[in-house]
């Protein structure tokens, strides 16, 4: 058995059997083991930033990391904006990059680069592999590394000669840590601000915003008066008819200022106290009251659900008692595109159990309230700010979850980025319909030059900032990389294209003129 | 005067007139600055390696470096592949990244990164300004460390409130260092191998591939009788009728190997001793012959073209003796699409001044011997080896050469990494003709698998290396980007649409089906 396999065997046994992957010669050992060995689904994709935005959707909704497969340091580097993402998202995933045979890096030829520097900033753990005897058992530190609660980014470099070297040796996955549980003081003293302090918020974030958790918050609210919020840009939200609803802080910081000007006493589980997605000049960079008391009851990487748990006990609050949210659709909207009717699509149209990839930017600032009361739905968005990430999330959700409807949320400005994922939600069959939003601009930044008292564009700016000349034919695009789309220009249309798609079996697009 | 505005003001006085850009928030007072201030051609890219794969374009064609701008560690991290490129190039850029305000960082938002870590593997300056007063002074030295000989990547890190606040001093540029020269005694010792020693071999890289040169590398060879090579990959080549011809060292290691296999006294002016690109088991990393002495000359940082001037004056070589590349143009092909009759296509109707950029990979292995005869011409490869350079360098270099014709010589594999540079060819009206080479596989991967030692593919395998299933339109993935673009598949459609493609001013696109 060669490193190579050694390492396939590993992943196997660590139960990451999905590998995204974009190689080259130095993994040419590793693409050969799939061969040799059953079990691993690989999934090409053309770029890399698609394969590390793939294994993040993919990570977020199967519960346990995938494997990508990178080209030296170079490849790595494509797939960086997207390992951010997943990091700030503390998404599991288990790189593995080819390198140099460890001889050969001394000559400095071509793709020679310093890919633990590259990893680095990305990465909880990074390593290099010595020997073909050592890739099995530095394979399995990497996927324990992934698994660490509730997530990370692990980066095992695997020289050339490591991979076809003989004398693997498969490594021992242990199994995954329980993530550590918050002390009984910490509830108490989170239970006592919730209950005497004035004006109290509960705030969650990263595992505590799935059904069940959700569910005790609403009790704890009952039990309190606390309002519930999630954070700006989550996860993976349960949300629709039947959960408890939490409302997220919204982008705008005047708008999340207002928000969350009524409450002094809030409780942090899995959130980190609120903040400006940016800084702009005279504004300050936190966003509650400044008198507000912040607590912080758990850390994303604690064990929050347990901790609600324990919080709703301390509180004596009554399970079940959580007002849920009633179902209701809004009706099938009429008329031109606009934000809202394009939000009343969803809401009327979006199917159970559906996940939502939202990249929708300024598009749909609106989506979350009307798709409050849909049939149940995962609701998934960019933790990590770099824009790219919707195309290839939505591929490795459905990959995760070949049975639910994927719908993408995506803009135009953001949909360029990674592009290449339709050619693989093509070739995989995977069942996604995109509703691509075409304002043909980066239409969040003229509001962001307002904001930052830059002023209005003029022309040079102004060029900066469209995307017109020439428009982007998405249908086209997408046809090109084999993936069937059609061009919709008024609310109707759009509702009959929005039912085709989701009735179809596999990739899908709508380019929906805003 | 803001700080952005010292730093465009600083730029235009460093030469630095052309900015490749994707901004974001963190970037938007540099953006405004730009309608403030004139003298700056700015080009919007829909995605970061675009920007960098065209600053590199750019600054091979131009001579000097243009800047990128970029938002903060992931924007960065989009562009990283190219800048390896870049830096394995030794092509001047200054990467102007944004990053929140210095105040913000602390409060970890979804954006903030390591941008110093993430910039470090590929540039050889980095810094982060600390005041708005600092960034012109940041700025120039940014600028002098991109301009050191032959050119160097340098990465200036632009916090918010240093570009919106007040104080801006537009930075005194310093006038770009001469290249070292190399001692009298070094040149002496190159002459005596090359006239006294066994075999003699001149290999050139970097800058010593111009037309000058290279014609005074021929004049040595007349005075010495040794052979001259290029590098496997290079920068800049300037070839065709009436110039010297220098060979490139190939790719496949047991062509190259046999190549050099002759030559004992190898001398490198602006070239590293010549290596594998990749290890493979049982196979020496260095592919001269052991017993060859390897005398570097000069360096890349070095100054090549006095070096090889000093080296004809002590050989006493009479200049002008140099035997010159005859003109000659294969005759117009007919018949099926091969390598063979794309190479006779190209070389039969490259235009005279013709900057061609090569990622042709395996398809066009025969292209260089075939063209050697063409009318005089520049020829763009990629010094890195991380493929998708193709279509950006294409992009940048028909920025800095309006005049000349771009020929964009480009395989499928590598087109989709930075597809999005079709729709800035578009919007910039560049007159590019791109021959796209739809194999519709990682041909080289199918080499590869079988050079490592790894066997013939089996199903899994081979599904890694294929981009069939779908195939990509690349006529659609053109025209929705606003590039003309047609399919040909046969060597007669081919010269009739290569023509029109040239004829036509503006981007246009020729889908080769191979």
């Amino acid at each position: 058995m060669n490193g190579a396999e050694s390492l396939v065997h590993t992943l196997l046994a660590g139960d990451v059997d999905v590998c995204f992957t974009n190689p080259g010669t130095s993994e040419m050992h590793f693409v050969a083991a799939l061969d040799k060995i059953d079990g691993m689904r690989c999934v090409l994709c053309l770029f890399e930033g698609v394969a590390s935005g793939a294994a993040d959707g993919y990570a977020r909704m199967a519960g346990k990391p995938a494997s990508t497969l990178l080209h030296l340091g170079p490849g790595l580097g494509n797939a960086l904006a997207n390992l951010h993402n997943a990091k700030k998202a503390r998404s599991p995933i288990v790189n593995i990059v080819g390198e140099h045979a460890t001889y050969h890096i001394q000559y400095n030829t071509p793709l020679t680069s310093d890919i633990e520097g590259i990893a680095r900033p990305v990465s909880a753990w990074v390593k290099t592999t010595q020997e073909a005897a050592a890739v099995g058992a530095d394979g399995a530190e990497a996927i324990a590394a992934a698994r660490a609660a509730p997530g990370q980014v692990a980066t095992l470099i695997l020289p050339a000669n490591t991979a076809w070297g003989d004398g693997g040796l498969v490594g021992q996955v242990s199994d995954a840590a329980e993530p550590e549980a918050v002390a009984d003081q910490t509830v108490d003293k989170a239970a006592e601000l919730l209950l005497g302090g004035p004006a109290p918020l509960l705030i969650l974030g990263a595992d505590a915003l799935f059904e069940e958790p959700l569910a005790i918050a609403g009790d704890i609210a009952m039990a309190t008066g606390c309002a519930v919020l999630a954070e700006g840009m989550n996860k993976r939200l349960q949300r629709g008819a039947g959960r408890f609803l939490a409302d997220r802080i919204p982008y705008p910081v005047a708008k999340a200022t207002s928000l969350l000007a009524p409450y002094r006493s809030v409780v942090l589980v899995g959130a980190r106290p609120p903040a400006a997605f940016f800084a702009y000049p005279e504004t300050p960079s936190l966003i509650a009251h400044p008198d507000a008391e912040m607590f912080e009851l758990a850390r994303p990487d604690q064990d929050c659900v347990g901790t609600l748990r324990a919080l709703a006990d301390a509180l004596g609050a009554k399970r079940g008692a959580a007002k849920l949210q009633e179902a209701s659709r809004p009706p099938r909207p009429t008329g031109p595109i606009t934000p809202d009717t394009i939000a009343a699509a969803i809401g009327a149209l979006l199917p159970e159990n559906a996940i939502v990839v939202d990249e929708s930017i300024t598009t749909g600032r609106g989506f979350l309230p009307i798709t409050a009361g849909a049939p149940p739905h995962d609701w998934l968005q960019n933790r990590g700010g770099s824009i790219g990430l919707g195309l290839p999330m939505a591929t490795g959700a459905a990959v995760a979850c070949p049975d639910r409807k994927v719908v993408c949320l995506e803009s135009d400005g953001s949909g360029m980025y990674c592009v290449q994922s339709l050619w693989t939600q093509a070739r995989e069959g995977l069942d996604v319909t995109t509703l691509l939003f075409a304002n043909r601009s980066y239409n969040i930044l003229k509001g962001e030059l307002a904001n930052v008292g830059a002023g209005n564009p003029g022309p040079r700016a102004n060029d900066m900032l469209t995307l017109d000349r020439p428009d982007i034919d998405w249908v086209e695009i997408a046809s090109g990389m084999g993936v069937e789309a059609e061009r919709v220009d008024s609310a109707d249309a759009l509702c009959r294209a929005f039912e085709r798609g989701l009735a179809h079996e596999g990739p899908n697009l709508i380019e929906v003129i805003v």
